[in-house]
């Protein structure tokens, strides 16, 4: 079966942990938005005449499409591809602390979207630059340390060769990757400083990157680059200062 | 087995989620941060010494003990609860799609929450009072009607005796019977206007408040009341003008 994945074709966004999970599986699918046609299709699947999909359109991409399953929610779409690609383990505590560890994450999506959205993502970041500029500053000195120590503090205790879930991998570990690589882009100097005060979650980001399927990936025009149309954005002014 | 839940004592917050499920299924359980040290109890669990409870401590409350499993994020803990207590099919694709909608209402939850701390959770409500108005206004006047007529058309599509998921209840409406409560409390000008346009949405609310167990648990003092340290908050000056 090909996976039809649906989501912005111009940004990583929430769509990125879906793609980490299908590349490190080596699933096969279709990124359906970035192809020809693709928008129209995505639009047709979340605003569906009633006798066409009954029911059950997501609200939002991303979504995806396995056989007759529509699944929407980046979190929900995760825990179909953990249980069917080896990606989260099989027993229910496993299972739920995977889901735990990825919904902690999506937490933290939220607030990085927020550092440039604070007021409306229906305006523009020129509207709402002062209440960023705020938002921005708590995020990178409370939230974004209480979330690395969090995680750090979970590797730590699992010992030198462990995942977030043990000693295999899970889609958390590659939701943590991708965490690690959106904040370094939009705060490259709050993590400078941050990064050498969780070095387990650097050495998860590390191993992670290295996984073959991983890297072939990051090389390959699928990985589109960061940039300011997506959930993490680099802007100067609301990064903490050079050290 | 007894379940212990744990979340702050004086609020409904995203506790209250996890409430309503225990309530409806009947099941056995303690509120302990409720009880005389539950709070000390609370804090223990969350900040383990790391001999006593390995890498598995959750974020933040709620958080529920199953027996030897401590489940955290509340999406989560209902997606355990519902396998348990026949509050989601048991189908994948069902219990994929009341997750999906648990996720969407979780997003929701957390645009009301920001509606009155938009900058930062770590300062008060009087120090973010402008950028709060700004937000609340986007929030009342586009995204309450975006989710609300999502679930709209969920329950039309799905048949006058429907609930989200189908012929039977499951805790996504629960959860959207709890939303509908939070709004009306929090914007009840704004809900006036926007609950003539969403009569299902109405309608299943009614039906929840309705049933047995939950109407008990509504008129108990186990339901604590609304007020303005929760995540729902009355500020007359955040809600739309009266019609």
């Amino acid at each position: 079966m090909r996976y039809e994945l649906y989501y912005w074709p111009q940004v990583q966004g929430r769509g990125e942990f879906v793609r980490l999970a299908l590349e490190e599986a080596g699933a096969d699918y279709v990124d359906v938005a970035r192809g020809t046609g693709g928008m129209e299709r995505m639009q047709k699947l979340l605003h569906p005449r009633s006798s066409e999909h009954p029911s059950l359109a997501p609200l939002a991409p991303p979504f995806l499409k396995a056989g007759k399953l529509l699944i929407g929610q980046t979190a929900n779409i995760l825990l179909f591809l953990g249980a069917h690609h080896g990606l989260a383990p099989k027993s229910e505590a496993g299972r739920l602390w995977v889901n735990q560890l990825q919904l902690t994450i999506a937490d933290l999506l939220v607030e990085a979207h927020d550092t440039h959205h604070p007021i409306a993502a229906s305006l523009y970041y020129e509207d709402q630059k002062p209440e960023a500029r705020r938002r921005a500053e708590t995020f990178t000195k409370e939230r974004v340390p209480k979330y690395l120590s969090y995680f750090e503090n979970v590797l730590v205790q699992g010992g030198k060769t462990a995942f977030l879930a043990g000693r295999t991998l899970s889609y958390a570990d590659l939701s943590l990757f991708q965490v690690v690589e959106g904040l370094r882009y939009a705060f490259p100097n709050a993590m400078a400083a941050l990064e050498t005060r969780h070095p387990r979650v650097a050495v998860l980001h590390d191993r992670v990157a290295a996984r073959p399927n991983i890297a072939a990936y990051l090389k390959s025009p699928r990985r589109i680059p960061f940039n300011r149309h997506g959930l993490f954005r680099h802007y100067p002014e609301l990064d903490a200062k050079a050290a």
